[in-house]
């Protein structure tokens, strides 16, 4: 095994609050052990137009409060084909890169696997999205943040909700998980929750809203994660209307501002360890893993492991503690 | 005149932040001064339905920061006819209400004047509406703490807009008036604001969004006041997208999130020193008046030309502005 | 084993954000499993002063946002006498309270501990302290919260700071532990951090200051844990200057600010699942244990243990990171 | 009277929110209007040392929304005397630059009205401080800002005030001025609030908090300005102690987090105006002036008069309902 001598870092596919925080610690880790950083810019297809960058301590300065990522990313086609990743292969070779940083979600990773053994370049992973759906972390980078700025809206709503006999319908990120759906939920007291992976017909949602006006609750919020199977917070608020002709039903959809804000200190904190984490697991030689946290610890697991097992996070007890605590 | 001796207070139409801070200062003002005073709940349907509570100065208490309203409102269909007012006359009167300080908007204020006429009962009404679009004040209760949820939302958005190559729509509060939409988008840094005042057709908003490419402005937002004239960022959005096919365009609903959270400072000072003024006035004999801020001070405005004259708080000067602001 | 019928829930010793979500969790748990629930007033100071309130379903609504705890919590020199307690436990049975349900410190569960082995009352306690210093949970309700809060007082500091050329003394809780300290001061991109648990003199604070100068950092910080041995941030502060006379110094004491606030996502979920499980164990028969969290996992811990055994929640390797990191 | 070519920008004495929105502004309304723009960092210190940078419209793309001053801030001696100045002079003259913008407080307007008329160089003010002391200006740029994070520390202080029973002193900025102390602590529900514009004794303090004490008020918060004559919060805290002993008293300093935090609404929209309103009255030809704000119109005024008449923003009406309002 030959050292490595000059890192690439990047970040690809959706921004998450707590990536910047996480390249300021994976830069400042290697180049305290000697090493040069170059940072790759727009992920895969910053490979791809050599879009790099030297990075030094103070690249790095005053980011770890900023939402987003200075890298920036993207989404990149190119880089499916073996000619894209041959050509992105040429660019960091011709810079001296010899290992690789990724921060991202899936997607980066299955990029990152087959680049990694196609070209036979290390490269350590870290789970950075809003989403919290990958095997081998309890937590991702942004999931905490976002969950908390699902939490502020709620807040809010619940303000004028109890001011005025109303329904109202939040719709939060979530395509095919309801990590932040089910915990903001909770969190904010819901009502009611519209999971992607719990199928819950209207009939079956009104049941619970009728027997909620029952027990005199002054206001009344139903969570709708993006993916469930009714086609979002609209259709839900306009067939829920069908049925209670009386309510006056009010529908906002947070989109984007889920994935912005500074980072929580919670991320913040795991962002500091896992890029501090990854820079030393890729410089004492290992490759394709991703470093995550169990049970406030840092831990590896092998990429292929992260990419084929399923992860279920929502567990049946906080599914029946939801349906308690909304009594 | 009679001198009054028991005060009524209400909050009627939509809630606004600011609203509790502006009841606990009229009533522990009307307090002070040896008055008594009487919540009514849920506005003028209260009035009729007798939902009176007898407040102290403990019953508002710790309230100050609460966003919503601690007297609930309601819109009240009863209240449009004689019958209605005249049973909401019966049940103040039956209590000894003699004085009446009214929270809300225009339709708030148009009851409260026919009322009063009516049933020759005082009456002192107190600007509370987000959208700031009332004759007679510089600023509505709500309205400033509203315009900074709006930039806290589209700050968040900006990271993440700042981090890919994305075109973002954000739509936010006001039906007739764009006080919201162009404070917020000149507050958030918007590269164009759409606003129920000025037509803008998709054209002019396409023009507009390609210089804005082409001075290479590293994120795009655009602030959509719900009552403009295309339909809401929905279809903007749609609209625009089929132009410039190229562009990932994403949307937001802020909705109701918008009336909620805790009042700012300059909301919470608005609504003490016009709670404080506005029973200072009743008890010194005024009726039908709005007590307002204008230029840091508090005046007062008769009810009728607050409801006659149109006020247009977009000066052209802003306008422009907002347009230099944004290359 | 007799089945409970009726609980007392109270919080005790200094309040924590996460706590109203608690007692909501643990009410309504309770209620849906057909007990009834009684709000003990001041915790053990309440206990002896019969300031009892039974609660329903409505008693805890809309509360999970708000930060302290409707039940009140007090400090009470009367509960460590058998007199005291024996008193205690007539007023808790004269109600029928037989199982209780505490949320507090170690001085919280040390009460517990005596009075449900003296009164053979059983008694599930729920670790709530911003201090996050108790063996059994790896988070405390409020700990999070309160390192969020700190951490946005660093991040305003650091815009002033990085406008001038000053330094900065954030002085934060923690008379034993510099759980707070070391994790805000990580999270908010601390030059240095002086902790309970590590003497760390004038002169090597002064050598860190002096290479954070060479390696022209733009702004710098120093957290200070109120119980480290320097005697505090204005201490501190007047040492270093006297040193560095160069410099400006300024210090901020952050004291109580750091108990309130809404609770953050994560204090509400853990809350909840806390109150959740705390009253499931009560009721099947557990006591003189305490509900913690570990690995994302509810478990429970012999009430003995947790109060003999000592936590250090400071690893070596978060002590060498920071070092690393803030280079 | 020649036509200004290239403007020079700089921000000088404490920083304030707003004053990255206010260069933004300014930088990009001389380029709308087809000149240069030289941002001068450091303030009077930077002209001295020639530490200029050339503006583009890119230059301060996504700046509106952070606190501090991009252009950073200093305090400099060497222009107090006529040599500095001369120095600065010949600076300014070599890059050609031919009018000024200065964002500051008093002590930038002195300097900037005593270099104008001896060099002869046009130069517009803009008020920046968050004290929000400055004659012909209803509003300083900072002031909203610092408002708003001084209620939300009082805010979390309340939530644990209200679960205890303690007595709170919270110490704000103002040296000179009360404007901050009296808003936020309207604004905050404060019991009293000590001013540096009105003597207040420890004696008259301990009256009104036993007043608070019997009418049974939930929490008790003092709001201390730091230029008050009893000597700060720590030493009103141990007089008040020494005389209530039964108190436990607790002290918040919050220091320059005042200063720092991303800008309000307000502070924004503000700035905008100021910086657009400051750069067309350069551009017309006007010089020593200070543009400010007045029942929401911009005006302009003399510096002259600005550095010479009083100003006393806290009215007499405000000091009657603060007393009012605690009750």
């Amino acid at each position: 095994m030959q050292s490595i001598t000059k890192l690439g870092i990047f970040t690809s596919g959706g921004d998450a609050p707590g990536m910047n925080a996480c390249i300021r610690a994976a830069v400042r880790t290697a180049l305290h052990a000697g090493k040069s950083v170059v940072g790759i810019y727009q992920g895969y297809q910053g490979m791809i137009e050599a879009n790099f960058h030297e990075m030094n301590s103070r690249s790095v300065s005053n980011i770890i409060q900023l939402g987003g990522t200075i890298l920036k990313t993207a989404r990149c086609k190119a880089f499916h084909t073996a000619e894209g990743r041959q050509k992105a292969y040429d660019n960091i070779k011709a810079v001296g890169i010899d290992g690789l940083i990724a921060i991202g979600g899936d997607g980066t990773f299955t990029g990152a696997e087959i680049f990694s053994r196609e070209h036979n370049i290390p490269v350590v992973c870290i789970p950075g999205t809003i989403d919290n759906d990958l095997y081998g972390s309890d937590f991702t980078l942004g999931y905490d943040t976002a969950t908390n700025t699902v939490i502020e809206a709620i807040d809010k709503i619940r303000d004028t909700a109890a001011s005025h006999d109303r329904l109202f319908f939040v719709e939060v990120m979530g395509r095919d998980s309801g990590c932040i759906a089910l915990n903001a939920g909770i969190a904010g007291g819901a009502e009611a929750i519209l999971l992607p992976e719990k199928a819950t017909g209207i009939e079956e949602l009104c049941n619970q809203l009728e027997s909620a006006a029952k027990s005199k609750k002054s206001s009344t919020i139903v969570i709708v994660a993006e993916g469930e199977e009714n086609g979002g917070a609209y259709n839900v608020a306009k067939e829920v209307k069908a049925r209670f002709n009386f309510y006056d039903t009010k529908v906002t959809i947070l989109g984007h501002l889920q994935r912005g804000g500074s980072p929580s200190s919670f991320d913040r904190v795991l962002a500091s360890r896992l890029g501090f984490a990854a820079v030393r697991h890729l410089l004492s030689g290992k490759t394709r893993i991703m470093v995550g946290i169990r049970g406030n610890e840092i831990q590896t697991t092998p990429l292929e492991e992260v990419l084929n097992k399923k992860v279920f996070k929502l567990s049946e007890d906080m599914l029946e503690m939801m349906e308690v605590l909304s009594i």
